[in-house]
């Protein structure tokens, strides 16, 4: 069999954080490929109408102790980031771009942006942050940002972006297993399920 | 121990109603006991800002198989309600009501209004229809749309509906452990989790 769960994802979103820390397990558990499909939620947002739970204070409020909860029964780091929301604009581009040129540091890249927000509650908002977090990360920061720049991975963000509201998505993460949509971190066992069935 | 789980609710809420489903399990379970807390979610919405997620086109399409994928792992029926949204004044009024009187048939009532709307998908916005329910449950109609209308009971809505927001509710269900809050009926391991630490 040669299944595959692709998984919409934004750094900024503290939820699709949580479930990258799960993928792992999931993928080893299913022997499903996990294609990691960059999207700019800000970018979702608009296009569908929706907004950030933090959008309604009393649910802001609430939402960040359910990760918690979450983070706590993973067994894995979570710190609120005072800088929230993050523009994750340049972030997002960086990691197309790695993906359109198949770059095997990929994957290394996606857990520094998300250790670096979720982990290390760093602002990632500022630009020599962002820097420094890069090269803290063995990544040449002055590269990746001209890579972030080129038209061609600007108009694939967008363009991975257009499809996912397309394809009906209006949050993150949302997985797909087929055509089988799921969105939530909170969703990963209906997404097991699928991938078993 | 003494151990209680606050059920905050509104019949117009398919997640309150999945959530009413599984509780007789929870209690059995845990050995709590359920408080039912009726509350007009129309009124938590316009108090909080929040709003219904069928408020999001594309929220809106996916939430409701979401609820049938629960419905399925549940066991339990649900069908999409084609008058949805259900104001459910009224009926939440007379709740409070047979409540505030300690009426035996609370509990029978409350899954009358659940059924009619969420497995029967009756139009429920309609008083011919809530008439003919009702009388169908072996309730008195006239004497409960008149209860409906007493200024005590009137009020007693109010203030519970007040009461919730002021403790953080934005949304239905939602469930109290103490002063632990848990929103929506996917979260009913963690009220688990809470009721048996």
């Amino acid at each position: 069999m040669n299944k595959t769960v692709e998984y919409y994802f934004d750094f900024g979103s503290p939820a699709a954080y949580l479930a990258s820390t799960q993928l792992p397990a999931l993928a080893a558990q299913t022997g499903a490929a996990v294609l990691w499909r960059p999207m700019l939620l800000g970018g979702v947002f608009v296009a569908t109408g929706n907004a950030s739970p933090a959008s309604v204070p009393a649910k802001g409020k609430y939402i960040f102790r359910d990760f918690a909860r979450f983070a706590k029964r993973y067994g894995v780091p979570l710190k609120t980031n005072p800088f929230f929301p993050i523009n994750t604009i340049t972030l997002m581009r960086i990691a197309v771009g790695l993906q359109l040129r198949q770059d095997a540091r990929f994957a290394d890249y996606c857990s520094a942006m998300y250790r670096a927000i979720w982990v290390d509650a760093q602002n990632m908002n500022d630009p020599a942050t962002v820097a420094a977090v890069l090269q803290a990360g063995g990544f040449d920061a002055p590269a990746l940002l001209a890579l972030a720049a080129e038209p061609e991975v600007k108009n694939q963000l967008k363009a991975l972006t257009e499809e996912a509201v397309a394809r009906g998505v209006f949050g993150a993460p949302t997985f797909f297993v087929g055509e089988q949509m799921f969105w939530g971190q909170d969703r990963l066992d209906f997404v097991r399920e699928a991938l078993t069935a």
